[in-house]
């Protein structure tokens, strides 16, 4: 039921239940307060003496920086579909802050597998990518709708 | 009813159909291939003719990568909640990849507004973000669960 180093899969490859487990990624303080500087400058991911005093009760990182690197290890293997990742979007939540020192991994499950009915060479696979942390803990839920090809 | 630079909202200054307008962000392509390279390495995100024989037909940014370009554009002013945004989750949409040369902003509107049952000191607001470029093409839907302070 779980693959770590599969073949790429078409459409016709995947099945309703069906798992993939990525790699792991650990994050530290610079790698997060550098995407902050980037694209999330706010004092709860940049600075850990004002992060205290904010709901997250010290440094976290921001959601996004999480989602990003979901995607890497989605993209190094986490989740090997033919044609690429391509997602034409999803819902997303975070129920905990990715903190410095956390070990990523994302465990991926197949939620639905559609054929696309104007487009025979290709269809819609919904995955689930549960990125965890190396205490278990969820820190983002991402359901992906991905635009996954048919075998030619 | 659209503010550019407005003093920070808490809970009570937001009302649904409240409309903020944020500044603009130009994306080239070498931020597109340092985001991939970091992110999303995929040949569509890195390479010009590699791309163009997916579906993209041509370079286009990771879709997380527009979702954090809208993420500093929502910080620097485009969304100013007191407190900073802190997002729950949400829903996102791609409807348009995002180009080299194009130059995005966000629009964004408050959907609800509903404060906290069981803390007193803050609620939350539902934010629809539309990121478009500079044709008026959507480019990202955002649909953000933010937890906003109330005053104290």
């Amino acid at each position: 039921m779980t693959t770590r180093t599969a073949p790429v899969h078409y459409l016709e490859d995947l099945h309703v239940g069906q798992r993939f487990i990525s790699e792991t990624h650990i994050i530290d303080v610079e790698q997060i307060k550098a995407f902050a500087r980037q694209f999330d400058p706010q004092p709860f991911h940049l600075d850990e003496a004002a992060a205290r005093n904010t709901l997250f009760g010290g440094l976290a990182a921001s959601g996004w920086h999480t989602a990003a690197i979901t995607m890497r290890l989605l993209a190094k293997g986490g989740l090997p579909v033919a044609g690429g990742i391509i997602g034409a979007g999803g819902e997303i939540a975070w129920p905990n802050p990715t903190r410095p020192g956390d070990v990523l991994h994302v465990e991926s499950e197949v939620i639905s597998v559609t054929p696309s009915r104007s487009r025979p060479d290709r269809g819609t696979a919904v995955m689930r990518c549960i990125t965890k942390n190396q205490k278990n803990e969820t820190l983002q839920e991402l359901t992906a709708n991905l635009i996954v090809p048919r075998r030619s």
